[in-house]
């Protein structure tokens, strides 16, 4: 924070605000360079992947990626796991079909599905790693006889993992790259160009890697202070030791929601998030004693989203360990009291 | 500057920073709703406009002015004045027909091209009111008997203008508006969703309107500091103070270039534009001593567009008399010593 405040006030010594100096200027390429190069680095991305940050969050990403990497004519496999999982699906059927593989929309997503065979003749299968509203989270990469497509908005850079099965991989950066304002897309530039589309410039991903993600004005302190973040991973021992990190995280909450007699999960034990717990008071008398106590701990938007209700911990890479210790604290405090 | 720098360390004193509190968090909700209702009374737009701030910039503007007001299997009128005109008439011509009624692309894009009729059954006309690179922008509003769309990046605020003849006015925020990151819309809510077109939901100006500008994460710190920017235009006496600003700037710098016998302007007199003066020198033997002056003066970024050669003196708001009263004092100390 103090690094971009400044940033704003005078950035690399030039007397000047970074966003008031051209992003072609040489001192912006350079944040550019280097926040799509930590990227590959950080995510040991294998060189056939570009890397860009460009705009409109991954909701527009459903589209791009349907129409980057599903040919004309064509079909894909979705998995149902959320309301972003949802509206991927939705953007997708725009542009051709997308076949259903999994959904657990049944069970108000308290899980992530089972998956039935995909379809033959299938481009890819989309799938979104983590779903904060619910709290569930892949806990495998899903193995199918094709390229996946995934959004990792919510939980990319918590955890190691193999980049050889994706085609393309796309994120906001608002949850644990950086700022509202910018998505990364990580895509395979050897099958893309390939669907038969005209594909619109914005949403065409080979557009902007001709121009190294500089197609048009990009969203230079979004990108910036991503890039900051990225710096940052790096220096204390990169994706993994976040991953170390998210799973004592994830263990001290669920070890308390099962613990602690006065709470319940939401989501099944089996597909639970390291980046989002929800769970609810098995009785809602004590709602108010409990409200009381964690606000007054200085915990922030614990409520749960109004489609699930109760309460939902979310515990992105910034999260230190002590705060989710405090909310645990809360937790027994209110066993103890209660 | 200040201020901006100030909400990433600590916004409204909540102990928080602008950029890791949630866009839903009220006091960032008042940000958005204070940046929609300053841009309105700003512009003086009448009820019938919804204004957004959503990302893409011009670039996804193109393609999204098109989605919301040419109908299915119909037209619409476009100018062709410049590079950015040009893409918009790419990106419509992928939805329906976009007739090209003026083009100045022979010349270069040295003027704002003469209009033809309109073709019976257009949609409406689009246009780019001011074009950076080629240093034009259009003296008056088109006369034309059908509803304008207008591309107005690069003047936006510059003056004042009678927005009744518009349906859609958008802007990329980065000229003069804030920092990269953003692109404002205002459009007529009446007028819109009457295409019978399937719109994909990110380019639906309805489907954000109806969440007020919150259909995903917005570009919060891009918006917060667009806002900031809007508060000052409105503290010193509104866009009429803005005009009689550009005024001055451009009277200066286009009275040296005709003046000053060593230089010649690009743009033809009756196309000027007040943002961007595009000027060379007559004789590019002076070249290394001009641009050893203006460097050594402290202007940054003089150099014109590769397409157009010679110099191009932006003039955005931002920018105080004081500055182009520094080029014109360096123009004449060429003048002097050579």
């Amino acid at each position: 924070m103090q690094e971009a405040a400044q940033a704003i006030l005078d950035f690399n010594g030039l007397g000047l605000s970074l966003i008031e100096i051209s992003h072609r200027s040489k001192d912006f390429v350079a944040v550019m360079e280097e926040a799509r190069s930590l990227t590959k680095s950080l995510l040991g991305l294998p060189d056939r992947f570009d890397v860009l940050f460009l705009q409109g969050g991954a909701s527009l990403g459903f589209l791009t990626s349907a129409y980057n990497f599903m040919p004309e004519g064509g079909s894909a496999a979705y998995v149902d796991s959320g309301t972003w999982a949802a509206n991927a699906i939705k953007e997708a059927g725009r542009l051709g079909q997308a076949h259903v593989i999994g959904s657990s929309k049944e069970t108000n997503y308290d899980r992530i599905p089972e998956l039935s065979a995909v379809p033959a003749g299938s481009a890819y299968l989309h799938y979104t790693t983590n779903n904060t509203i619910f709290g569930t989270q892949f806990q495998s990469i899903p193995q199918v006889d094709m390229p996946l497509v995934a959004d990792m908005s919510s939980d990319i850079f918590s955890k190691t993992f193999d980049p050889a099965p994706y085609q393309l991989i796309y994120a906001g950066a608002q949850k644990n790259m950086g700022p509202a304002g910018t998505v990364m897309y990580a895509f395979d530039r050897d099958a893309a160009g390939k669907t038969g589309r005209s594909i619109p410039s914005y949403l065409d991903l080979e557009v902007h890697a001709k121009k190294d993600s500089m197609f048009n004005t990009p969203a230079v302190f979004a990108i910036y202070v991503t890039m900051l973040t990225m710096r940052w991973m790096q220096s204390i021992g990169g994706v993994a030791t976040m991953e170390k990190r998210n799973n004592q995280k994830a263990g001290l909450i669920y070890n308390e929601i099962d613990r602690n007699a006065l709470f319940e999960g939401h989501a099944q034990v089996e597909s639970r998030s390291k980046m989002n717990a929800t769970f609810r008071l098995k009785d809602e008398k004590f709602a108010a004693a409990f409200d009381e106590l964690w606000k007054s701990a200085g915990i922030n938007g614990l409520k749960g989203h109004r489609s699930v209700g109760g309460y939902r911990a979310s515990m992105y890479n910034a999260l230190p360990v002590e705060s989710v210790q405090v909310l645990v604290d809360v937790m027994q405090e209110l066993e103890r009291t209660h």
